[in-house]
Order: C-alpha cells, then sequence, then structure tokens
C-alpha cells in the first residue's frame, strides 16, 4: 500500500489548502488491523477502475467545523447542511486530485457518487480483501483521517 | 425510479427471509426528499455499470438484532463484530439479488466493496443527482429500509 500514501496525503493537503486556506498537520501513515475509521462525519467514496476500493476521511466535528468556518470566513460550531455538502465536496475533490496524481504513474481509478455519514462518534469499516491504509491529519488539536483499501489483485 | 421498487424491495425479503428466516413487513415506498437514511447500523455499496448509484441499507438496533439473532439461533442484544459482517453480508446479498432481478430486465449493475456505518441514530445521505427511493421495512415492530439513489442518465 505505500505507493498510495504520497497521492493520498498529497491530494488532501492540496484540496484543503486551496479550499480552505489551512496547512493541515500530519502524521505517520499506518496499515490498519480493524478497518475501522472514526469520527463524528465521514465521506465515504468507491474506487474502481484499476484497482477496486474505498476512500473514506473521517473527521472529528473540531475539525470539520475549522475547515469550513475557514472556507467560507464565518464560524461553525454545528455539523448542518452546509457542513455536509463541503464534506461531500472534499470527499470528491480529494479522491479526484490523487486519482489524478495516480493516473501520471499509469493507473486508471474511477469514482463512485460519494455518501456522507453524520452521528457523533460512528465507526466505518470495510468489507476489502486487502490492507487497510490509515492517514492521519490534524487542524490546530482537532485529527482526521483518510483511509484507503483496495481489493487484491 | 418506479421500475426498481420491485427488484429491490422483493431481493430484501428473498435475502432475508433465506439467510434469517425471517419475514419482514412491507410499507409503502416513497421518494425521499432529503436522502438521509437513519439507523443504528448501514451497509453501503457503490453501484455502477448502466447506472452510477449507491445501495444503502440502514437497520434500526432492534431489527438488526432479531435478524442476526435468527440467523445464528442466538439472542443478540448487542451490536458486535459478527454483527457488522452479517451487515455486510446482506448488503452484498441484496445489491447481488436485486441486480440478477434487474438484468433479467437488460440493465447490467456492477457493485463496489460494501462499508459498514456503526454509530446510534446516524445519517447517511448522498449526492446523486438523481431521485433518492427509500424502501421501508419492519421485523417485529423494529424498522429497517433500503434507499436506492441513482444518477440522472
Amino acid at each position: 500500500m505505500n505507493e498510495y500514501i504520497e497521492p493520498y496525503q498529497r491530494a488532501t493537503l492540496n484540496v484543503i489548502e486551496m479550499m480552505a486556506f489551512v496547512k493541515p498537520l500530519t502524521a505517520k501513515p499506518f496499515i490498519k488491523k480493524d478497518k475501522v475509521a472514526r469520527g463524528d462525519i465521514s465521506g465515504i467514496i468507491s474506487i474502481s477502475g484499476s484497482k477496486s476500493g474505498v476512500m473514506v476521511i473521517s473527521l472529528s466535528k473540531g475539525a470539520i467545523c475549522k475547515i469550513v468556518g475557514s472556507m467560507f470566513g464565518e464560524e461553525y460550531t454545528e455539523i448542518n447542511d452546509e457542513v455536509k455538502d463541503a464534506v461531500g465536496e472534499l470527499t470528491n475533490m480529494i479522491s479526484g486530485d490523487a486519482r489524478k496524481i495516480l493516473a501520471e504513474k499509469g493507473l486508471t481509478l474511477e469514482a463512485g457518487i460519494p455518501s456522507i455519514i453524520v452521528g457523533k462518534g460512528h465507526e466505518i469499516s470495510n468489507l476489502s480483501n486487502g490492507q487497510c491504509l490509515s492517514i492521519p491529519f490534524k487542524v490546530d488539536a482537532f485529527p482526521f483521517v483518510i483511509e484507503i483499501s483496495f481489493n487484491k489483485d
């Protein structure tokens, strides 16, 4: 899975810096055992083409309120419809930017329709038969994570 | 969306009756305005091929404990790993059975990798640009729902 770390980490930084003028801190990506992402709001998008997989972005309430607040120049303290729409848009854009980077390496991927999940401390797992890569970030002290999992060939 | 009601409703009944020996009650399917499904545990699977879309199954804790309890002949009162695995399997099987019914009508669909969401009273919405069809069921008095949404052609 190491070849996916840089494209997805870079795509996340690109999109959030461009959309929200915020520079997230990165931490060391790792292979997860339990395939469970935790957050207060998440976006899920299916990946098909050269590989079948799923990309998830799971954010704490603090992280998404900071990002959306900076996008729109207003203070957000609750996960409302605007925040949900923004997570859908970020999911699409991060997935798209990563696919563009991977296309330069010869990997042609397509994306499905994003779903957005809202619920305090929900957990997302997936049924791929391959490993799950977790790429952690923080904005201020608030965590969020990008997770990628592909089926074995 | 009317042409999808019968295949997805029938597939759900087929799979749950076959796997769990339980016959869910049906209620009138409807087109949703808000595209939000609510539940305590959900499965999401992406649809591609002739149409791009998403299928979601969202269950109350009572409904899934009843279904899984009947599948395994034991009482379940909590959403544990076995319950999560069962929801992934049900998501795959219902989606697969509906695709088989739709294939007989000339519609070739493929499915992605299911994701499973756990969290009390979480909400799932999706970013398709088409309508969202909601197909409600109950086991005993406990509700669950299948939701389908496709992008416009």
